[in-house]
């Protein structure tokens, strides 16, 4: 129920996708929320949290996946504890305005603030396209979403991102409305069933630019 | 140069926004570079790595960027040490090809399973449009954008990312190609001169729904 490995270069380094878990592990619902909870510590665009989860750990719920999921991931879609399948919510300037309401009200902001942020942000998103309130929302999912891959390991488990899914079919296959939620991955958390493979990366002297 | 916090709890729980720098603090290019290299451990769609990342530290640089950089963002940018702009890669799948023969050649796949993942995930970025490439690496960059906020405080510095820029110019503003890549966000790192606000998040009970 508790984070069990609190080396953060461990908990970092030696994450690798794991797609075949331990048959029979059971993730308590509260554990679940507990590291949903603490990978919501992410930041957010605006601290809009435009970040959604669906809880998937049941025979029928994960059939019911499955539907709109990629055949390449059904393996850790069958076999993991637990999927947490993140969904982008692009209506969520429309209840930002409690939340820094909320600040105000416990003395962290001044009034002055308060309006420059509400004058500075609050139109950008009023007057946004789906388009750009698609690109927040699967920012702000994935960055939580890594979080949530850390935490997986922090609490002891593997994990595997995915997103290969029919992008029509997901969102109403995890129970959420396609006009307001956009998919962005599905997390599969478990015990680890096979060794891992250390995907290579790039060199990263040719991934940075130093600008003069 | 090196981590000097490793208590994960730590780095990404007390990880907050920081908008005020230190002035007169430098970071080592090399200590930018190894920042980079820790935090693209983070995954990534098909492990295509579809990011890229700019290093603005001089003040030309920082001239320049501030010519696509909203208003309300300066003070991270005027303050911070150095500034890490993320891009994403829409082209990644051109390069990608060569990367999995590495991984088949140094025998830790198959020759089969190498052709089943050149024929499953291949085409699909072959045929895809901007939309969907732009949607795929803009949740890359997220992530690792998520971890170069934590490797950020794990050496001993604080963060913040940003958005808000004008979509069209800030691409060219850190001296790459539009045809190719796109906006994600960047990342100011530096040694605080501000306590920073515990901005407040919602409920995690209205976040999750749980499955049948």
């Amino acid at each position: 129920m508790a984070i069990v490995n609190n080396d953060f270069t461990d908990v970092m380094t030696n994450r690798h996708s794991i797609r075949q878990f331990e048959p029979g592990v059971k993730i308590d619902r509260a554990e679940v929320k507990a590291m949903i909870k603490e990978a919501t510590t992410a930041p957010s665009a605006c601290n809009l949290q435009s970040w959604h989860f669906v809880v998937i750990d049941t025979p029928k719920a994960k059939a019911e996946l499955k539907e709109a999921v990629m055949k390449f991931n059904y393996p850790q879609v069958d076999t993991a504890s637990t999927i947490i399948y993140i969904a982008g919510d692009t209506q969520s300037h429309k209840v930002y305005r409690d939340l820094w309401n909320k600040v105000y009200e416990a003395g962290d902001i001044s009034k002055e603030k308060l309006e420059s942020i509400f004058n500075t942000f609050l139109p950008l998103y009023e007057h946004a396209d789906r388009n750009f309130l698609t690109l927040d929302a699967t920012l702000d999912g994935a960055m939580v979403g890594m979080q949530l891959l850390l935490v997986a390991r922090a609490h002891g488990y593997e994990a595997n991102p995915w997103s290969g899914v029919d992008f029509k079919k997901i969102i109403p296959a995890v129970g959420l409305d396609p006009a307001r939620y956009v998919p962005v991955m599905g997390i599969s958390i478990g015990k680890p069933a096979e060794k891992p493979i250390a995907s290579p990366r790039y060199d990263v002297d040719q991934l940075i630019d130093f600008r003069d």
